[in-house]
């Protein structure tokens, strides 16, 4: 997640306006703002002023601001639209983001809104509702361009002349036969500096793999990125060109990803609107905060098996949350570096082993260190070697143990098909508190009684 | 960091025959990789094949590789590569890439490198460097194709069949006075779809804004999501066109920010080599330990103000885990959508007053369920009114305060010129462990005693 600051400023201004009530300024101030940061806008604003602002932006540009919004802030604005405003909104989008759109409409707008389009992009439209909204499919456009490749470049350039615009984000054509099978791709750019006599198929890029429409949206966007890409077309089982995917889309899918990992680490969603009403809010969190209780719980249950040994040793009371939280932070730390490690595809059984192995060592040098510290204050504070000794073996043995968790918890969740950025934390730290908890408290009853 | 599955099964393939020594399979696989993917299979490998795959690498790859990779990675592979490589190396780069790489570069090579330039290139290089590297200047390259406003298409056209290739993720051309001043931007669609006699001037878009060779890189990647740019003119003061940026060079921008937020979480870097040697791993992970060991000894001297209390009624250490991780979960929350909001400049004067509000109604209502439910459990546990009431009460406090924390921290991170998302976890856990314990055991000790 970037600086917004590109338009934050004028956002910020906008707000003030607002506060001040001085509303003729602000709607003039609206129209100088894209969809983009008009939706930034409304999802920085507190309810009554997101209803107001809504309220004056200009009927063409809804459709486009809605697509810009994270879902919990659009769908609280389109249940305040009347249909007619909803249709109306929806006919001036791309198929592919009307696509994106239709999903969030209910079922009796929808039909009006496919009544409101042509044959030509119904069919377009259901193309791109073939497929789930996080593939190539879901992210493709169908306003792809296509040429032959028995063709000479002038009659290509001839045949640009006469259709005139091109669909935002054209940087190629894609060379297709006359089943519309995918052969290739020819850049505008060929086009512009290569004799205008040659044919398509001499000058167009065959190397360019079109990308499968089920292929899932991160993979599209590594694919991107590790390509240099612009734009790259879709194609179904048989190898028909069905549209293209463009780099903007692109962008969006990376920066929702990011969000997603940053807001699961701490239960929530990427559409979580910060100005949620209060309601939808609580009881989002209530689930997370339920969840991770229940871990609490099983924490101070063994706090409870030592009872007496505290009663005697209250010191320990007081060294336990320096045990746990120090296993808390080693191990969070092998588990970002495994949970980014396995994003990145660089962890497998190639190298798992030496990963543990690294890791238990970083673990196990770190905890000495931290032992022998936590040691010596807890001698000049408590007075006692053996306590001293007990709390350093503690860090000791949770520090190994908590590396064993930043390891094994990802690989764990990610066999079991659950992602490591949203349960990973809640279960490690429950395994370095109850070992941390443990580990002290056993060795109290052990050395001190 | 989106699955980087498109490779990573080719990556996988790769690690099982390097762990074989099925060494011949491996160097022709390689072959098959681009850049991108060389550079994310030596990150995903331990050090002794990482060198083994390196030294397989086509020389003229080696450059392009360096900068895929990640900063501590790349800086171990270049230590053991001699001047001439590096040269060689660096000899293949576009502008704006060798000036990414030779910031890493030992000044004696770096020496060569230049010299190895031609005077174009190196008065090009200069223009680049003098721009901090997260700058738009710094992510400029200079390979920008200008024309002037006062020719017709058709002139355009002929240069550019003269000309032959344009530079890489050329969608637009830019328009200059005769001193070189941005005047606006020419796309190559219109150049192929318009009347050949018609004038630049007449079809340039003049809207499209430049960027300032100065602007922060953050600003530049959201400008390109909020114009949805495929490219974007980079002027000097006076409005001289220096060169231009392309959506790739974001697409990475994006990335390492994501990247960065992540990591920063665990006190980790961006650049962390998930393989690197113990030894500074060991080094840069005690640092965020030791920062955290401090906060830990706040919170158990804490608790060290309570012995007696303890002594007394053990239950209480039984509790204090559960007080303290609820506020922990609960301040987090608020947390991470303060990190986001501020990142997505949603937050300022404007709104702060409302958000506080409203979060801390969500961590009122939460603490009150929960209390309610902790309590009843302390009250079966331990069959004690008034101790379920303490720990009751304490919850509410706890993460009423930890909403407290969520919300003022960042804002104050943010304020110092802190990165919120680097420093704000640790301190906000200090915060609710320091005030989970209190409350408990302040409470404990007036009630119960």
């Amino acid at each position: 997640m970037a600086e917004r600051a590109g338009n934050s400023d004028a956002v910020e201004r906008l707000r003030e306006r607002l506060t001040g009530g001085r509303l003729l300024s602000v709607r003039r101030a609206l129209h100088a703002l894209n969809p983009a940061e008009l939706a930034s806008l409304l999802e920085s604003l507190p309810p009554r002023h997101r209803r107001l602002v809504w309220n004056m932006v200009e009927r063409d540009d809804e459709g486009e601001v809605l697509l810009h919004l994270g879902e919990e802030v659009r769908a609280g604005l389109m249940r305040e639209m009347d249909v007619k405003e909803l249709v109306a909104a929806a006919g001036d989008l791309d198929i592919d983001d009307l696509a994106d759109l239709i999903e969030h409409l209910p079922e009796s707008v929808t039909q009006q809104v496919v009544k409101a389009l042509d044959t030509q992009d119904r069919a377009r439209l259901e193309r791109v509702l073939a497929y789930e909204a996080d593939s190539a499919g879901g992210l493709m456009n169908t306003d792809a361009v296509t040429v032959r490749g028995d063709v000479t470049l002038d009659v290509v350039q001839r045949y640009l002349r006469l259709r005139g615009e091109l669909p935002p984000h054209t940087d190629a054509l894609f060379v297709v036969d006359r089943q519309g099978h995918y052969r290739g791709v020819l850049t505008l750019e060929r086009v512009l500096t290569r004799d205008a006599e040659t044919l398509v198929s001499a000058v167009m890029d065959e190397e360019r793999t079109a990308l499968p429409a089920t292929l899932a949206a991160e993979r599209v966007a590594q694919h991107f990125e590790d390509a240099d890409l612009l734009s790259a077309a879709v194609i179904d089982e048989q190898g028909l060109l069905l549209g293209r995917i463009t780099v903007d889309d692109v962008l969006d899918v990376i920066r929702k990803d990011a969000e997603r990992k940053l807001m699961s680490l701490a239960g929530l969603t990427e559409d979580e609107d910060i100005f949620a009403p209060v309601r939808g809010a609580t009881r989002r969190r209530a689930i997370w905060l339920g969840i991770n209780l229940l871990t609490a719980f099983l924490a101070s249950s063994v706090v409870d098996l030592f009872q007496g040994t505290i009663s005697q040793v209250v010191a320990l009371a007081v060294l336990m949350p320096i045990v746990a939280s120090m296993g808390g932070i080693g191990g969070s730390q092998t588990l970002t570096l495994m949970i980014r490690g396995l994003a990145l595809g660089q962890i497998g059984s190639g190298n798992t082993r030496f990963l543990l192995r690294k890791e238990l060592l970083v673990a196990a040098i770190n905890g000495l260190l931290w032992a022998l510290v936590v040691g010596a204050v807890a001698l000049l504070w408590f007075k006692s070697w053996p306590l001293a000794l007990v709390v350093g073996l503690a860090i000791v043995i949770n520090q190994t143990i908590a590396a064993l968790a930043g390891i094994f918890v990802p690989l764990t969740l990610k066999r079991m098909g659950i992602d490591p950025a949203l349960a990973g934390s809640v279960i490690l730290t429950t395994f370095t508190d109850v070992c941390g908890f443990f580990s002290l408290l056993a060795l109290g009853t052990l050395i001190l009684l």
